[in-house]
């Protein structure tokens, strides 16, 4: 099967996700990366493409867009890992040109440019893959599955965090600037960037939406533009309960981005720094610690996992098993056939519903965390 | 030092909490148990006070209060085990006749009472100690001590919570009947049962007092006639904010009440079911764990250590810890001197407190989860 | 049932381990402290005496055990707290007149003074109970249940260790100084100190004796007269192998002693510090924690537990179920019939196995670490 | 820089380690798989080269060698992931035309090929990088930067151990059929193919050679023909003595590879199951836990990591540590320069002692566990 032929917005030099995105499309050899506009500025977008080695550097995102587009074997995908308000403009030109977009999370800056994301998605022939990449945890595949089996009975209780502290104090540099600054970010800091992660791996391994919610937001850092603190009370289809508590001004905490489970038949519980691991809590009899590719793993975590049991993945392998999963879907729409029924990935409207939980989470704290629906 | 003429009510045979209290009196050797009223029934209050060894056993409460407090040798304290309606009206009897009364938690079971009974205080000359027992946990006061001494800064994030699982479907033998019951256990369930105990560790730690809330309060197994589950929002006075989470319908979760303080140099986490640790979290330093007696644990923690470190000390030598404290405040009353600056104890304010948070969560929850006033 | 009369040999006021044995024997309260010699020298032996409040203070022991063996209410035991080489002396006269002996451990400090011992108790008319404590965990008894059970099939390997850390630096402290003199200690350092827990704990949970060994020991702190290190590999009855660490000189550790012991089906791991969990790890099935007195916990750690799952127990109660199970054994010889089958305590042998240990790593180390029976 | 032009040699279809080594090379996209002989039968080679797309597909390795030394662009790197016994003959091919050399561990299967192929090495003009893989962890450099640095102090112990459970019974499927065959796999069992890597882990982490060892070892599932588990003392040059552990037959150890080192100033503990953490224990302060890329973490691990603190990650990325290094000094040569003074890879004569390691061990183990010097 030949590579699929990828292109990249953003992800220039000081960039992190940029280099993220490019080793998880490297992983499994089944992208070449062949073209970028990895720069807002000209120089900068040249001079990045070149020490890449990209064969074809762009000065512009639409100019890439038109012209790949054009090209016999132009670019079947592309990345996009700009700050967030261009995720939008970008992803348009591309998407209506039936280039497959893999972009960055959150979907937008704005609910409405989501919106419109939306419907251009609709109306294009392209597919659209958003990187919530901790849906790609082979562990998180175990728990969603081990919920659809029914293993955990009728969900009643759903305790996320992702607590960071990386902002604890107030801090300038280019990553954190941009992450705090509304126009380039959307209106939610930490709700924005770390909270919409808790909120999708809730949805992802529950199959639960959320129907409305309370959030009490908070600036502590002194100038902080947007909220580096958020505590949001959740209430889902079907009566199940939640917390959700993103921070990123707890000392001490990393990406600790956590999930528990409570069914009336047992619980689950997940840790993004030790991924693992999958706790079941069956009740009434001794915790199992289910380990990926160990004895009580199954299918669904098999799938994403490439090395024994005890030789740990992380996070680039998890990143990068949602570029496979787009692999797969990719390849069986150049095939006119429909992927595998196991193919998972966040779709645009993952990305919407994001977008709504920000928002409503913007708008419930402003009314001082009163409850708002989704 | 004469060991304490102690007394008891409540605690007949199958009461948990009973033995928990003898053991805890008895393990520093400063009490001497020698009367009670363990049931409400006087059958079967003369049999558990015989299986004892009791030298002075009574039918009723009343009657003990009476005939103790004209005793020459009469008892100079009686702990208070009942359910937690009860709670007032034994209390009401002895402290008004000048014994001492430990009394376990939660104060009462109506907030009326709980004023009453602050009143009754008021006006005895006898000292209440209220059995919150988990604040006599060596790194509880650690971890205290370190708030005082601004090793973690100001408080900005309070992350407190109780999980359990043994009422994750109906029960109905003695323990869970009462404790469900509104009528003998308060109009909080899980809130009252354990969300108290989370509410003082944040209190006692934190030092910071809950100005208001939001609570959500669910009974998730059918014909449960209180809370099983409450998620909680906080507000403490001076800004911070806080989630506290009470269940007892999590598979999984015996007595995991676990609480993490975070403030602008630093974060503190400790839980219950490995009581011997507490992380500490400098910002832009390693994490540190320090153990109880070991490198780095202070004075507080010392003076409520019985072992070296690395010897693990338990739920037993933690209650029995606010039993020492006890003892060195009614030694210290004995003797007509203030007893030691670092003596601590819950009193009945904070029981007050606790009752205040119980009826708050209530009204929050009938209201919408609306936020309340403590 | 009238509580049993006891007295004490050693463990005035500096002595840790005599508080420890204060404490176990109260817990429960089935003993009652009536008389004691607890020090060499009669000065501090009546301070400390009279400190505890004792009715019946003795300069020395063997007055005591002559004194106590024919006063109508002497004492029925007596717990000996004292530095290794008085342990026989001292046992010796009381146990010849008929006083139950309940000791710290090791049993002796010379070989030689145990087979003596043995031979005065296989003549006296009274229990010997030896304070090997960690066998009163109750996790402990549940691993020595489900070996039983043949739930790990037939043992294979067993890893053990017990590494400290406060003999890094030279010390002179009072703890120390007898710890470190093989004229009050004995010949072994770290292995008779807590490579005898080591090895006891081996033996309790695989029910299987070590047959030879081969012991390295050192003494990595200049002037050390006793090993502070030994490494030992063991060949058990049977055919199964081991490995043992005891160690002073490991910095960061407390008193971590923990094993793991795995056979043709399964395996099982507990560590001290964290004494309420014990690891099971069934072959081709994932790992289960069993708490003490939760789900999948049997009966053998059930009577040996006192507050529900989700509390912990610690040193103190693994300490007091040894007099616990001294007490029914006690109470049985009282009745003239046997104690339950389920009461287990380490006997008089399981002492001269642990100096008959001490004497082949020393042996061993000797003869440059070649394999030495036992 | 142009990519390196890479040639592997075995890690046909059902291998797992060359896929292993695929994933490594292609990770930071600094190598070229070209050519391969993927397999020792003609058919197998053609159809495992033509499944990755391979440019060059050789039916035998030694066609490979002389045909590759003779192309204008042929591979100026091979990768030899065959069984053991086959690293010799093939390396002495590619190295003697000055192709370098990745090769898996053990160096080879017998100590006799391993002195031969030195031999080789040293006459000709190529790099051997042996893939001791766990070295390229970043929190395994920690700790010898750590080390180096004097901030544990003097080495007195070191405690080493691998355990596994997949040979807990009898096995013939393919990775376990040549494992356990002395002809393919060499005198070794559980030493050759998991102790050499503890055992060259703790040479790496203490910069300490072992002078001599004592083992013994065990075959203990009926049949087999090398050792499953081996228990191992060691005395290390300068005084430090050490315990190493491997075994296949421990339940519930998937890879449980973990070291821990004691000086006279403090220790460290890692565990590669959990590879982003490093314990650091100072003797006299309480432990510290340093992470990848977090406060604490110094030089030597930054460059070994591509995400910040709180992304795990994993077994893939620290083989490709390995890749990274080997290609620093493949360049350097390239360019006629040394490598960077830290660019760290294991060497031939690492490989050279870890057969000496397993020659050792057998030869102790032969002689009922003597001590031999290595």
């Amino acid at each position: 099967m030949a590579r699929i032929r990828l292109g990249m917005v953003g992800g220039g030099n000081e960039a992190f996700i940029g280099g993220v995105h490019r080793i998880a499309a490297r992983l499994d050899d089944r992208y070449e990366l062949l073209a970028g506009a990895l720069s807002s500025t000209p120089e900068r977008a040249q001079a990045s493409g070149a020490a890449l080695g990209l064969p074809r550097i762009y000065d512009d995102f639409k100019q890439m867009a038109i012209r790949e587009a054009r090209l016999k074997n132009g670019i079947e995908a592309v990345s996009i890992v700009t700050p967030n308000h261009m995720h939008y403009p970008v992803a348009r030109e591309f998407i209506k040109r039936g280039i497959h977009v893999i972009c960055d999370k959150p979907l937008t800056s704005t609910l409405a440019d989501a919106k419109k994301l939306v419907k251009a998605a609709e109306s294009a022939d392209a597919l659209f893959i958003l990187t919530h990449n901790y849906t790609g945890y082979p562990m998180v595949r175990q728990a969603r599955e081990m919920v659809a089996d029914g293993e955990i009975g009728k969900i009643r209780v759903v305790q996320v965090e992702y607590p960071q502290d990386w902002l604890t104090e107030a801090q300038d540099f280019k990553q954190a600037a941009w992450r705090t600054d509304p126009e380039r970010s959307g209106a939610g800091g930490s709700t924005g960037d770390i909270g919409t992660h808790a909120h999708n791996l809730a949805r992802f391994i529950t199959g639960l939406e959320v129907e409305s919610l309370a959030a009490d937001l908070d600036a502590f850092v002194q100038g902080r533009r947007v909220d580096d603190n958020g505590h949001v009370m959740l209430r889902f289809e079907g009566g199940a309960k939640g917390m959700l508590w993103c921070s990123q001004v707890a000392p001490g905490n990393e990406n600790a981005l956590r999930i528990r489970v409570y069914g009336d038949k047992g619980g689950l519980e997940w840790a993004q720094e030790d991924p693992n691991y999958l706790w079941h809590t069956p009740l009434g009899a001794p915790k199992r610690l289910i380990t990926r590719n160990g004895a009580g793993a199954g299918e669904a975590a098999a799938r994403m996992s490439r090395v024994p049991p005890g030789h740990p993945e992380g996070y680039l392998e998890g990143f990068a098993n949602i570029y496979a999963e787009a692999a797969d879907a990719i390849e069986a729409r150049r095939d006119g056939r429909a992927p595998g029924a196991d193919v998972l990935y966040p779709t645009i409207l993952d990305g919407l519903r994001g977008m709504e939980f920000i928002d409503a989470c913007v708008r419930s704290s402003a009314r001082n965390a009163a409850w708002v629906k989704l």
